[in-house]
């Protein structure tokens, strides 16, 4: 048994007008509750000091650079580090980064029980587009404000178990978790600022949405036998609305806590680590099981080729 | 709108005793009701001219290679091919194929309209064991009767759609579904033969083993945005009881048809084949949004290799 009692900090609406400071006010009452739950690490949602501002086109880079961060963590973000680093407690949250050399990433990063940043993620798949589309009902400019990740799905070692993370749009590609999963992973953390209605249409309802965010991380959960913490950004921010859902799934797939507000919410799970070795040893046990042999295109194409040779 | 009426031919158990004519009257009887239906393709079970003969250690070949066949169709496989070329309905099943080479594979077949066979599979990730493991509670020695399919996992087309097969525990792989994702598959139709029980043991009942098997091909169908087929053989052959569940699942991996028996049974649905185009052209545009440059731990490694080294 090796448990690690996990919050998940769902968090709700963040207006343009709300300072970082306010903002890190309400993730620090989190993290007291996650502190007076006994927990050991807590998870909270991606780009999660700001409203979710790719939903706004801005062609102005300083305008665009006030909702970064250049350091983490900074002024207004030390007072959780303290307070993590007081309690002992683990944490990974999601942030806009613009490094020294300029670039924009959309990031997240993971502390150990001190506070000291030990893991970094940024989004390698981002959704939206460029460019200001008008047939849209609301924009999606994550492609504008940022570059893909760099750094791949790494894995890291913390509360003695092997963790990962993934940002928002990357928990629908399988490719994802399994990058992971051939690591051993067996947590994923991720946070996620999904709009309640489809900018492009289509037939989905809010329901028909949540059932595809959960269903993947349920699906990426299984088939790599991790556990899976999911929390949402949720709640009406600027006039847009976040669908909230936050989830944590266990190796089997299993939904074994649900948000139930679109608020600040906290969950709470007893995860064991070592309930991610049975899948691992037996129908998901790669090594015996896998056949690279033809799985040749994941790598070598990134788009469809038809099999009458036409691109997709 | 590209419609296609399928008819997933679920079927009941098929005794070790049950001659392959006694099972092709079965499938016939369905092809009929599936004609009448006015079905454009039929789609069967994995291995369904016979038992689930894995499930027994056999040391002797001749006898392993009773349950083989070695031309498809055959006297026994004639009818049912006569039948749907008459009616001008496409048909695919999986049989245990045994080549003049001599190599045995578990194999799935595809028929145009003129019961002409446009399409061969032969299922890639094989489930199970070699040796007789006397701590299981059953037996699953495929990997002892079958060697893993050569032939990768192609998409044809037929009926004015792309389509691609694949073969029981293949479901529960992404990479399976992603390989004929990026040939633009648009139905994939996969028959399966699954205990009731895991034979390793673990912490699953009836209706997780159920979940998992329909979550793992709702998550396909959502993922590569295509149809799948998911036709069970079911209920208790020669003592041991396999799940039935069979669906149809459409492209935005929603189950539209699903089986309410454990018998034979016919799933019917109108598949509009466009409906695939939705998902391809937005979310899952492959070529706007994946990122091969951090996938490539899928094909070069088959196991778990941790970050500080060992292998899993």
């Amino acid at each position: 048994m090796r448990e690690i009692v996990i919050g998940g900090a769902q968090m709700g609406p963040i207006q343009k007008a709300d300072s970082r400071e306010a903002v890190v006010a309400r993730m620090t009452a989190l993290l007291d509750q996650a502190i007076a739950a006994k927990c050991d690490l807590v998870v909270f949602p991606e780009l999660c000091l700001t409203t979710f501002f790719p939903r706004w086109m801005m062609e102005d880079q300083a305008e665009v650079d006030t909702w970064f961060e250049t350091q983490i963590p900074n002024a207004a973000t030390q007072p959780l580090f303290d307070r993590a680093a007081a309690a002992n407690v683990a944490i990974s949250f999601g942030f806009a980064e613009l490094t020294p050399e300029g670039r924009h990433f959309n990031t997240q990063i993971l502390t150990d029980r001190n506070a000291e940043i030990i893991g970094r993620y940024r989004k390698v798949h981002l959704p939206g587009h460029v460019e200001y589309e008008a047939e849209r009902s609301h924009q999606h400019l994550e492609k504008r404000y940022f570059e893909p990740g760099d750094l791949g799905f790494p894995v890291w070692r913390n509360l003695d178990a092997w963790m990962g993370m993934l940002i928002c749009n990357d928990r629908r590609w399988p490719e994802a978790y399994r990058e992971m999963g051939l690591q051993g992973v067996e947590l994923v953390m991720l946070g996620y600022n999904t709009p309640t209605t489809n900018g492009q249409g289509g037939n989905e309802d809010l329901e028909k949405r949540i059932f595809h965010s959960t269903m993947s991380m349920q699906s990426g959960a299984y088939q790599n036998s991790c556990w899976v913490v999911g929390v949402a950004k949720a709640g009406v921010e600027d006039g847009h609305g976040l669908f909230a859902g936050s989830v944590i799934v266990d190796p089997d797939g299993m939904v074994v806590e649900e948000a139930t507000t679109d608020g600040d919410e906290l969950l709470v799970h007893a995860c064991d680590m070592d309930k991610a070795l049975f899948g691992k040893r037996t129908i998901f046990d790669f090594k015996k099981h896998r056949r690279i042999e033809h799985y040749s295109r994941i790598t070598s194409q990134t788009g469809v080729i038809y099999p009458d040779g036409t691109a997709g």
